[in-house]
């Protein structure tokens, strides 16, 4: 935290945004994907679904009616344009989403739509024309809940592999429907992900000068400290895996208690849900930068249709069994250990409770160990500039921001991202008590603009 | 175990069933609620369903062709009798069910009923007319795991509560249908249940001069001991909890570890299942008869169609989580206290893992604590006079035995009953690889028919 030094523009041109337009756009989207009457009811915009389209639709009619220029790609992802002055190829790019978890909000993803929209809206208005293009991309479907694969759009745009074998993706099934389904019936062409064919070629990825996202904090550090910008300086990584049990249906009145007699899939999840935990939050204890997670025990919809967990009963000792472990953080080296030794534990656990286990990988991601620090110097001018307070932070959740990180140009250096987080109410997300002050939105908006214009002019 | 003295017959006549009858019949059996070609697909004959219809239909028609009489109460339950000497009222009730468990076996229940069968028509075709009458009942749906209560028919003869409102237990579901249209849909009158008005009445009680039940062990004492024969002395009774538990559903990747953060219904529901099984096993290891089962986490079928356990999901903190809770003790008294001592661990843990709880009471029933000593001891003699091993042991499951059991004479008695156990592969029930000989349910119905006889002459 403190103040960075800054060479001040030609101008020292300070843009703001619209207030009025950010709040007229989160009630708009409040209407596309709301599960009831009420904000508190909660939102699902599904990847590839009617109400993401819908809501994609709505920002590329917005960013029509300003005077932008907007094109979808092969697979549905969006992206939005200011013209640049001729010759200069280079683009600063800011993306975000705008799908949702089942029974989440309107902010999460959907903020950083709202403010690189009015941002990118500030610049063209203005009448000054940058060097570079600036251009706001939304990635489509990047919730791992709907279709289980997170960053589907911006892995898809840049031709990467899911994990599993080429075009398996399309398989995944949401609520009935398979990816393949979701993507032909939204007008898009699922081959791109069945060929692992990129939509943004070498040339484009050699041409982003900067990437930037603009996110809810989904954590409550800087409501507590009572500041507006978070500068991140690290994305998390993860792990994620499924754990299905096989132990052995039995009379719960007539077998007796004890391994020698049971082999119970539900008793054996909670002796290995209690160790990980404590081996979990040892580590942590210990400094290193972990968060894990049981999300589903015998709870995801898809499986539950096929698997045989319904014959479980009160009345037997339970059979069948399976849970999602779901391990993060921002260092690379240490999560592939900490992995390592949660499996093993888990083998250990299952070798002892006599219940048979698998493990299958579900997805992965590295770490974004650094954010491009001439970027994360830039936030913080215009924090300086628009007198927000700020602070360096790391980021707990994964976003399409970490993909395009990953993305190397010709010349082999990675592609400059930068992120900057603003606060959310309590620090909820993934719920539909998911909520971010307008106020804080265009604060947010605000350093980007700023921030976007520097790096373009 | 050991010799037991008693006062042979008048012609010591020793009466024998046929195998060949008793194959037939689980041959014939093993077509109605089959899931596929083989036993070991498992069955579902599930209570008031086709299958379990057709299994009495079965049974009825059997024992018709061999000149018995049957008839059927007003909700389904099958009575089957032998004429008496005229001038007696009183009868040797045999019962048993024929439901299964979604994917239990051929032999759960159907052991009782085809032993039982061929006991009758052994004492019927021997051409002895006895004092009192013989009279095999098929209680309908015993098992809990469809409709959520167990005994339904023999606690329904009985006109005995569900425990709850009169009528609930008609509103319980099983794959998408009420207990009353099931009973309905069946030909029979579900105002029985609404109005829990008996089908026996106390005139009828007062004539059941003693009931038993073979059933096989579900356990697996009676094949590792090489006994032919158990005894039983006691069964255990239950109670019967689901446990839902709400926490907070939070971004995982965000949400740092620990209850300072977290409100993880998972997490909370896996400490808790651990802490009783600690505690359990800590009472049991005191020599206390127990058993607890948690059957059932968040994999109730009729539960999950309704209940919003699919909002969680691998990338979030699940905010939302059930569990049943099954234990089981012949001692009344320490049952009880036993029950309260665990239901106050699992508060205590919900408060220190930072989540809402509910423990709600599903079903109940006493253990019998003794079951009649004169039965006993005539089962023994039957057979000491086949030269069968047998031994006394405690039934770990509940039957309708028990129900029976409960139920007073005007001469403030309860109904004598007695139960036997033949040995089952493995001890496995509830399971589709749930098997027992044809040989063994021959011994147990020989065991049968010769107490019957003994008791009816």
């Amino acid at each position: 935290m403190g103040k960075v030094n800054h060479v001040d523009t030609d101008a020292d041109k300070v843009l703001n945004v619209s207030e009025k337009d950010v709040q007229k756009h989160f009630d708009s989207l409040a209407k596309m994907g709301n599960l009831g009457p009420s904000l508190d009811d909660g939102f699902l915009r599904a990847a590839w679904s009617d109400e993401e389209s819908q809501a994609f639709e709505y920002i590329k009619n917005e960013a029509e009616s300003a005077g932008l220029t907007a094109r979808y790609d092969g697979i549905g992802n969006l992206f939005i344009r200011t013209p640049a002055r001729k010759n200069d190829k280079k683009v600063v790019q800011v993306g975000s989403h705008i799908d949702t978890v089942p029974e989440g909000g309107n902010y999460d993803g959907a903020a950083g739509i709202v403010a690189g929209l009015e941002a990118i809206k500030a610049v063209h208005s203005s009448g000054i024309m940058t060097c570079k293009s600036i251009e706001l991309v939304i990635w489509r479907g990047e919730e791992s809940a709907t279709f289980n694969a997170a960053y589907k759009g911006s892995k898809g745009a840049f031709g990467k592999s899911f994990k599993g074998d080429k075009g398996d993706i399309l398989k995944n099934e949401f609520r009935g429907k398979t990816l393949e389904q979701a993507i032909t019936e939204q007008g898009f062409d699922p081959s791109y992900f069945r060929e692992q064919k990129p939509t943004i070629n070498q040339e484009y990825i050699d041409n982003i000068f900067a990437h930037i996202e603009l996110h809810i904090e989904q954590a409550r550090k800087l409501e507590t400290d009572k500041i507006s910008i978070g500068i991140i300086t690290s994305i998390r990584g993860y792990d994620r895996y499924r754990i299905t049990v096989a132990g052995e249906f039995d009379h719960s009145g007539a077998t007796p208690m004890g391994t020698e007699y049971r082999k119970d899939a539900n008793l054996a999840i909670a002796y290995m849900q209690v160790e990980i935990d404590k081996l979990g939050r040892k580590y942590a204890k210990l400094g290193n930068d972990l968060v894990q997670t049981i999300g589903e025990i015998n709870s995801n919809h898809e499986l539950n249709k096929q698997h045989g967990i319904y014959n479980n009963a009160i009345t037997k000792v339970s059979g069948i069994g399976y849970f999602s472990l779901d391990i993060r953080s921002n260092n690379q080296n240490f999560k592939e250990a900490y992995v390592n030794e949660a499996k093993k534990l888990i083998k250990r656990l299952a070798k002892s409770k006599k219940v048979d286990i698998e493990i299958l990988p579900m997805s992965s991601d590295n770490p974004t160990e650094n954010l491009d620090e001439k970027i994360r110097e830039i936030i913080a001018c215009s924090c300086d500039r628009l007198s927000y307070s700020y602070q360096p932070m790391s980021s707990g959740a994964g976003h399409d921001a970490a993909i395009v990180a990953q993305q190397m140009r010709s010349d082999g250096a990675y592609v400059p991202v930068g992120m900057l987080f603003i606060p959310c109410r309590a620090g909820i997300s993934h719920n539909k008590m998911e909520f971010a002050k307008t106020e804080d939105v265009v604060k947010g908006a605000n350093v980007l603009v700023n921030t976007i214009y520097e790096l373009a002019k």
